[in-house]
This record gives C-alpha cells, sequence and structure tokens, in this order.
C-alpha cells in the first residue's frame, strides 16, 4: 500500500488506529485456536482501523505452525489494511535483501520493522521494493530505551542521529520510524527532524501514554501517525463468549477518540 | 552447550570455526535440494569445526518450507557442535521472552544473536535460559557499521557502551558479542573491556580480515574466539559433483591454520 492510499484510508475511516496481533496461545480463550482468534480479531476490528501488525515473536515460538497462521493470518486481512510485520530485523545487506524477500514477496506484507544498529546497508535492502516500507526503530517505548538510544553524542541524541541518517536513505514514502508514546512531548524535537514521515507509535494502552499528547505534538498536514494497541484490544476480555466483542468495544473506544482529532 | 563444553571441544579438535549456512537456493548446486545440501556441507565440515551457524534470513526467505528445513538442519548437526541461529532479535521483554522459546525451547539452538539497540529488557530474557547464550552485536563487519556503532559517546563509542553495558547485564557463562574481524586491531580495545568473553567473529573469508591478526588481538586463556566463515566454504565450488569436497578443503585448509595457535 502506498503513502496515498494509507492516507485515504485513514481520511475515509477517521481512524489512525493499528492492531497488534501479538497472538499468545497462553492468553487466548480456552477453546479458541490461535487461527479462530485472529479472524475473530480482524473481523471485530476491521471498520475502527487502518493498519495490523502481528508481532514476529509470537508466530515463532509456535515452531511451524506459528509461521503458517502468520501467512493466514494476513491474507485474512487482505488488502484494505495496511500491514506490519513486527520483526524488528536488519542485518549485512546481502542478508537484510533475503529479510525483504521473505516478508515482502512471501508473505506479502506491506511493511517491516527494522533496527538500525547496522547502518545504511541493513537498511536500504527494505527500501528497493515498490510500495513496500522499512520502519525503522528511533525511540522505543520500553525501559531500555534509555540504555542507548539517549546517548548523547556531538550535539544530538543516539535516536536522532537515527532520524536524521535513516530518512536520508529513503523518503516519507517509504520510511516510517518507531516512537514510542511513553515521551509525547519529545514527538516536537522529533518533528523538527522529519516533518513529513509517518510515525508508528507503540505505548498507547498497556504500556501506558496518552493519545492526546501524541496528536498535539505528532500529528503532521498528512496525520502521519499510526497508533498501535495490542493487548489492551486482543485481550480485553479472555473468555470465549465475549473476547471479540470486548475487543470491538475497546477499538470502537479509541476510534471514537481519533475522531475527533480528524 | 555450556561454556567448559564448549572450550572442550575447541582444544580436543584443535579448531574454533563456525561455518555459517547461509542456504541461499539460487546459488546451491542444481538438482540439489537446500537439506541435501546442508546435511552434505555438515557432514564434511564436522570434524574441522566447533559450530554451525545458519543465518534465519535465509530460511525465511523459503517461507515454511524454510522453517522446516531450519528444524531439519538444527536437528541433523546434533549435540557435539554449539549451534548459533543468527537471527539478529531484540523486542521488548515479554516479545523478546517469546523469541528466546522460538530458539532455545521449540529450535533447541543453543545460541542467538541479539541486536542491542532496544537495551536491557530486551536482552535480558535470552539470559534466563540454562546453558543458553546470547549474542549480542557489538561491532559488525559491515560498512554500516560506520554510521552508529562508532557514535563518540562521552569518553567511548557506542559499540564499547555496548560491551560495558551488556556485560554487566549477564556473564561469560552465557554472553558472548559480535565483532568483526575487517577491524583486527580494535581488539586490543575490546579485550580490555571484555577480557572474559567469548567474541563470535564474521568477516574472515568473504568479508575480508586476517585471521592471524584476530588471534594476536582476541584470544584469551580459554581462546574465546568463534571465527566464522559462511559463503567460502558453503560455495567454494558450484558443481553437484565436488560442492561438499571443495567445502571440505576450504574448511580443513582453516582448520590447518588454526591448530597453529591453539
Amino acid at each position: 500500500m502506498n503513502r496515498e492510499k494509507l492516507i485515504k484510508r485513514i481520511r475515509e475511516r477517521k481512524t489512525f488506529l493499528c492492531v497488534g496481533l501479538d497472538t499468545d496461545v497462553s492468553k487466548i480463550p480456552q477453546g479458541v485456536s490461535p487461527l479462530e482468534f485472529n479472524k475473530a480479531i480482524i473481523d471485530a476490528t476491521r471498520e475502527h482501523c487502518v493498519a495490523y501488525k502481528p508481532n514476529l515473536a509470537f508466530y515463532e515460538a509456535m515452531g511451524i505452525e506459528g509461521w503458517e497462521l502468520l501467512q493466514e493470518t494476513v491474507s485474512y486481512i487482505g488488502n484494505e489494511h495496511f500491514t506490519i510485520a513486527d520483526a524488528k530485523r536488519g542485518d549485512i545487506g546481502n542478508t537484510s535483501t533475503q529479510y525483504a524477500k521473505a516478508f515482502f514477496e512471501k508473505l506479502n506484507f506491506d511493511s517491516i520493522t527494522v533496527a538500525p544498529y547496522m547502518g545504511r546497508d541493513s537498511v536500504e535492502p527494505f527500501l528497493q521494493f515498490k510500495n513496500k516500507w522499512a520502519i525503522v526503530l528511533a525511540l522505543t517505548s520500553n525501559a531500555g530505551a534509555f540504555d542507548f538510544q539517549l546517548e548523547q553524542g556531538a550535539g544530538y541524541r543516539l535516536y536522532e542521529k537515527v532520524l536524521k541518517e535513516v530518512s536520508s536513505w529513503g523518503t516519507p514514502e517509504n520510511t516510517m520510524f518507531v516512537v514510542g508514546a511513553t515521551k509525547a512531548e519529545w514527538l516536537k524535537d522529533i518533528r523538527a527532524i522529519i516533518p513529513d514521515h509517518f510515525l508508528l507509535v507503540p505505548g498507547v494502552g498497556a504500556q501506558g501514554g496518552s493519545l492526546e499528547e501524541v496528536v498535539k505534538y505528532g500529528m503532521n498536514n498528512d496525520v502521519g501517525l499510526l497508533i498501535n494497541a495490542s493487548r489492551s484490544i486482543q485481550y480485553a476480555s479472555n473468555s470465549p463468549e465475549d473476547y471479540a466483542t470486548a475487543a470491538k468495544a475497546e477499538a470502537a473506544r479509541i476510534h471514537e477518540q481519533m475522531k475527533i482529532f480528524l
């Protein structure tokens, strides 16, 4: 999906919600299969979101069955939602090319999350595919973000250097950044470096973080935000009777908040 | 495999070679299946190495078949060699735990390569499994290593900070570091920070880099080195008749060089 279509979907549906699919076999309601669960969550939330983000770790932990589940899930999502493989990949050039093939060609994802530590040749292979995206980690929402991402270099912090460098390798048509919502006020500084890029914002919901603050400091003329919620939607209820209804209610609640800003 | 057994294997076989399994369907000899190829490479190199390192990207690029190939390959390697999932994973705590389960429990790897960008809670879950290892990226051997890893902070470079911090989270019994061989003289500074840890050194062979230099600056009393060669062994010949013989010859050549230092 290209940028124009993504923005159109956001405007039409009046939502910039991304639903995370962290499908954990130990958390889904008893008697419900992982595929059945994913399909129910997707059907319950389609009208309330513009993107889905399966978290690869949860699928890999299931082995081959997980890889099958992932394929079937992406295929079930279809072409009307932006799809994000939350895989945090990144390796030397020839290896990143293989990862790009895996996620863009084999699995047909629109985008993949990428770790920047190995530099330019680890990111560029993901930028060579038409209408596909690299979503590069800049400032994450976990406690460990403070260990290296805030390292002070010559006049900038490491995550600011990542924003500056990586944004020069691609364009706002093929690159987004992960920016955690737990530090919403920093979005002002981030927008000074990358005014046009879309930001994928985790950490609204289970990880805490205010939607209003994120919009205030992070929204641009093209909206420029995808706000992710995973556990708060997927596990809104653990009853096999009402988990889909509960997921829908939580997605609808966030959707209503988002409508105000669009 | 624990540290004691790894060192014992190195001393017995007089080798610290790790054979990379970057199994690329476009490069393996015609008429040879990927599994047949991996088995032949493993059998040809068993006596010359102490470790095998499948590169996950190449397996993921094959989809479900690749995941099956990976399972069968790890199982074929057996318990007498140290196994490394070269996967460069790393995410928030609950997600890294899922990756650890995927590679340590489902696939039974001894170790996994981990990207440090997301900090402590992204690495620690990999250190909670008995006799399993996190091999954390510090200074890689690609051109992009210069983009962020050499960033000058307050008195140290980013990769030095990674060595200092990460080595305090685990021990030399469950943590190793990836250090590229293209800058062998820097190993002296690295050994000043982490005298005891094992280093996984890519970049000897196809990526250029001298074994002698790496040994000179990087070896410690427990050897402390795993030197990886992938393409130079796997693709020593592309003929279906002699690729295994050629792989064996190249592995034996490196083995002979290593014997001098042990």
